[in-house]
């Protein structure tokens, strides 16, 4: 099942299964091209994995295989929707897309193990950790460099484990160019040890979500730029790029 | 004005005003040791400063004055109230305290400039901004290290500017013993560079937090310690230790 948060004719916050005839919600359709599609969770915070992936690890300098996952965050003021725009932050030169999947979390939990972290994960959903470089490598901890307004896309749905094939295609297109293309099998971490390691100290709520990493390829984006991410059983994540 | 937010008879959060007399709200006047007090604000983020103090900054090995605050990010978990528990993140060696202000946002506001900074300022608290050395010591970025459960204690009020002096004192006791000492006169940065800062990139909401940073002195806890933050015309917020 995919399920999409998006406004109905009144303007209320519906949820809805994102199916190939519509958005199905209260015993109604809905065309997708003709609503205002949201965040499809509400996260109370994001914790992002840094070089998730061998590639970009090795892109980055390091070429050791990492013995935790590396960790940072980003805060709500970043979440935009599907549709959404990415609005870059003023006068800085070198913005950059990474995409990503998120895993969307279900229930309050903490210190979860490895065997049962499945049972806490509501589905995966498409990101994309838009990047600000300029203050990035300046700073010790990445807060202007991550947690700007509008820096992580989400979307278009949260889609159930079931759907989501373990090898499933991580792709991002810049104005329909392919640019990065992994598949989830080249994580360094599994789903199941991210959720496990993170939930260690930290108390996941419903809507958090954890997001996985990006594969080799994070490049610049410019104002005018459409951004797509698509990941294999859950959809297509669009979003188009302005200025502030 | 001191507004705190406690449990009422009923159990319902409400918001009154802290005074000699106890605390009114609703027409009525609660005895402070007899509620339950509570956050006395919801952050969606808390935005927190390194090496606010120069003398802090000596002790950990930085002798320059900082061209812009050096920020991290701690969640909505780490929250507690005057009066809960701190617990300690299990199998770590070193857990400190760091006394702090913090500086409580009243409206939604982003790139606020240095003179309008004050008008999206609610007021001042007291924090203790809890710090697990074992991870923070391995991150890059510090997640484990500063947003662990419970490493925030925040309260017991949030006092607006007027009743807080330019001068206030920053205090920290240890069981009855001052360990931390300083005041608001030496932050490297003031509370409306702070302020301005911060919003530039990061749209702040009411509630949100922004922790200034720690003087000197910063040292370790154990479980059965009580420790106690009073910053001048805020208040005293104490918790005690526990091990989880």
């Amino acid at each position: 099942m995919r399920t999409v948060r998006f406004n109905d004719q009144t303007g209320y916050a519906r949820r809805g299964e994102w199916t190939d005839d519509g958005i199905v919600a209260d015993g109604k359709t809905y065309d997708p091209d003709e609503v205002n599609v949201l965040p499809p969770s509400e996260p109370t915070k994001i914790i992002c994995q840094a070089g998730g992936y061998m590639d970009h690890r090795r892109e980055s300098g390091f070429d050791d295989r990492p013995e935790r996952p590396e960790l940072f965050l980003k805060t709500p003021n970043c979440v935009v929707a599907h549709g959404d725009a990415i609005e870059l932050p003023p006068g800085r030169e070198s913005v950059e897309f990474e995409a990503e999947f998120g895993v969307v979390i279900a229930e309050q939990c903490r210190d979860v193990s490895v065997d049962d972290a499945m049972n806490v994960v509501e589905g995966f959903t498409c990101l994309n950790d838009i990047s600000n470089r300029d203050d990035q490598a300046e700073e010790r901890n990445w807060v202007r460099g991550k947690a700007f307004d509008a820096s992580l896309p989400m979307g278009p749905v949260v889609a159930t484990p079931e759907e989501v094939p373990d090898d499933a295609t991580l792709e991002l297109r810049l104005n329909g160019e392919t640019k990065q293309e992994s598949t989830r099998e080249h994580l360094i971490f599994t789903v199941p040890e991210l959720v496990s390691d993170v939930s260690e100290l930290i108390t996941l709520e419903p809507g958090d979500v954890i997001a996985t990493g990006t594969p080799f390829g994070p490049d610049e984006l410019s104002a005018g730029d459409v951004v797509e991410v698509e990941f294999e059983g859950v959809g297509v994540l669009e979003n188009r790029v302005i200025a502030r």
